[in-house]
């Protein structure tokens, strides 16, 4: 079995790590945090007696080879960066138990047939740089590495320059370690198994995502001399965009929508606003019913420029939805059912790396409870008896994929 | 007469300092460039032998007092600091004018009975430091001294620190000039005299203000697991109500309403906005119609937090409506009748250093027409010769006031 103390201990100590001043969690991609959290990480893998490779995206592997294993290995993992103001659980937990899980099999003295591999994949958050889920997403050949290296921050620099100022631009190249199945253990992230009172969630699919920023453009004015009738206020368009996206999502089923993100131009208290650019992430786990929450804010935005106003999308992520590969969720049920653990099928409402990982091998993800459904946000908690609950489940679905 | 030439290229001279890289003017109060551009107004003072004074919170006056003159001045003036990407007209053409009327006066060696000044008040704008009009205000007695170079600018300095900075925090206590008349030539920055085909506006009142920064605080959450009815998105709460204020105010009387500013935290792609701060800028010519909109703004915001939000908000700056001295509206139209400029009495939609003025002095305005009713924009602009028909407007009151 897991090594419970010790998990729980590292998930603290890595949580500790990317504070800024005001003690906030923010070990975003490719920050000197990042650099450290990687650092802290690769010191453990090291110290199981790992093979440690970095690819040029910069995602950390830590291979177990036993003796006489052999083929593909089976992979476990997540990632270790985190979004601004972060919990200490998300990605970091799948990451650290898929460690733990190589650790209880070489303490056992068991020989699995194939090789096994831990990895944290490179910037799942998407804060700084997008598309999210983007490692993994090169690992899969679904971005071309150079593409995404070149991808520009929120702050101006690219992923490139920042990997190798931090010392994690690798020289393999991504895919080069193609798994035979992977599983990814993460916090539900959501309120559904709190809400049912069970501590395992077999993921069997994954809704879809899009992700756009929205430009639009009216004209700055006078906020005291002119006319109501005579404005063309990107604020007051942008305010709308948003209270329409919110009330389409309420009446689409299974849809959420968010716009997390907003600025106006100038951005001062007596002239009306020249520009509003704003985020917008929408996400289904039907395709026909994305498309359409896509098709309506199309068709809202194109009102806008019957009214006057210049509007510029521009696509920033979009994935369809997955589903994962049936032989694993079962297995993740098995386990469960073994354990005593209560346990149901469901949907990720998150994006995963494992949604990637999909596209090129049998992937599939467990989840266990987060309070109040509560995630991307400090108060984020599981408790140390459900984390530890998940890792055993995935120590059993890794022994029977790794036979 | 105006030397209609000198005044024109003073405007396009002072327009010119302030620019930052990218050629927007941005002449902002206690800024480097604020500093550049009252040491140039200075100098030209300078230059027609005006006595300067600077006081405590930085309003320069020139002050021209002629042999046998006696009594308060006739002030004339506005400002010469800018909101951000500026036009180079709102307030430097009321203090060039003022300027080019005294050197009028020298030049055709004129005795008016009172001494004239021309004054240019600190941070009319008020887009760094609330509120705005504060030069004016505190001349006015309506605004501590100290309380106002202690307010904090969206940069965090303090106007005090900032004025001492660039050397014009001066020692005169403010006030110590008392108005005999204090008359503001000013561009309309609205569109009415230019859809009407008329010269010159006597703007015989000027419409009460009401700024307010409202922060809502809602629940930071994933943005991909959390169900629309979990939600507590203050960015939806935001947008909600930046619909609402524009629906009210195109609904009430003569009312305009402007959300110019905004903030979301922690302000990420798929994080539900926890915060959200945005400014409120109210008008309305009637002040129970004024406080009406104010009442319906926060009859909203307590909807909101009956839905569970935290909402606060924090006064910037509140004026009543204010009705100018109605002699000095007649000697506007009587000069304008004079010289063939056709005129009408009008409302100021934008708030003024007269209105504040107008608390200790008789006080009234003169506008000239904006083109395209566009003004805190650069394309902010009006035609040479309706400037200099202003400016000799202001010359005809003035003598008539200084007599
Ligand atoms: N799991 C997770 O938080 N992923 C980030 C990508 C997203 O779902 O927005
Ligand atoms: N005239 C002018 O632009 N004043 C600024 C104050 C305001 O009306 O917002």
């Amino acid at each position: 079995a897991i090594d419970a103390a010790r998990l729980i201990e590292r998930i603290k100590e890595l949580g500790a790590i990317g504070r800024d001043e005001a003690g906030r969690l923010c070990r975003v991609a490719g920050t000197d945090a990042d650099r450290e959290g990687r650092d802290l990480l690769c010191e453990w893998l090291k110290q199981a007696g790992l093979r440690i490779e970095v690819d040029r995206i910069g995602n950390i592997y830590g291979i177990w080879e036993p003796e006489d294993a052999s083929g593909e290995p089976v992979v476990m993992g997540s990632h270790i960066d985190t979004v601004i103001d972060a919990g200490i659980y998300d990605g970091c937990f799948g990451v650290l138990a898929g460690l733990a899980v190589i650790e209880a099999m070489q303490q056992a003295s068991l020989r699995p047939a194939r090789p096994l591999a831990v990895v944290a994949y490179t910037n799942e958050e998407g804060v700084r740089f997008a598309p999210d889920m983007m490692g993994s997403l090169v690992a899969a050949g679904g971005l071309a590495t150079d593409d995404a290296l070149a991808a520009i921050g929120t702050d101006g620099t690219t992923l490139g320059a920042e990997l190798a100022r931090i010392g994690y631009a690798g020289s393999r190249e991504p895919g080069f370690l193609r798994p035979h199945a992977y599983v990814e253990l993460h916090i539900e992230q959501g309120p559904v198994l709190e809400a049912e009172g069970l501590p395992i969630g077999a993921v069997e699919n994954l809704q879809g995502i899009s992700w756009q920023r929205v430009s639009i453009a009216g004209t700055a004015n006078h906020a005291g001399t002119t006319p109501m009738v005579m404005r063309r206020d990107a604020g007051v368009a942008a305010g709308r965009a948003i209270a329409f996206l919110d009330d389409l999502a309420r009446r689409t089923r299974d849809a959420v929508a968010t716009v997390g993100t907003i600025r106006f131009e100038p951005n001062a208290i007596n002239v009306i606003p020249s520009a509003a650019v704003f985020t917008v992430d929408l996400r289904n786990p039907d395709e026909d019913r994305l498309r359409s929450q896509e098709a309506a804010l199309q068709r809202f935005l194109d009102g806008l420029v019957t009214e006057g106003y210049e509007v510029r999308t521009e696509r920033l992520a979009r994935f369809e939805p997955v589903i994962f590969a049936p032989e694993i969720v079962s297995a993740v049920e098995e386990s469960a059912g073994q354990r005593q653990l209560p346990c149901r099928r469901m949907t990720s409402g998150a994006g995963h790396d494992a949604q990637m990982i999909a596209r090129v091998a049998p992937a599939a993800m467990i989840f266990v409870p987060s309070k109040g459904g509560i995630s991307h946000n400090p108060a984020e908690f599981t408790a140390d008896h459900e984390l530890i609950a998940g890792a055993n489940v995935l120590l059993d679905v890794t022994r029977k994929l790794s036979q």
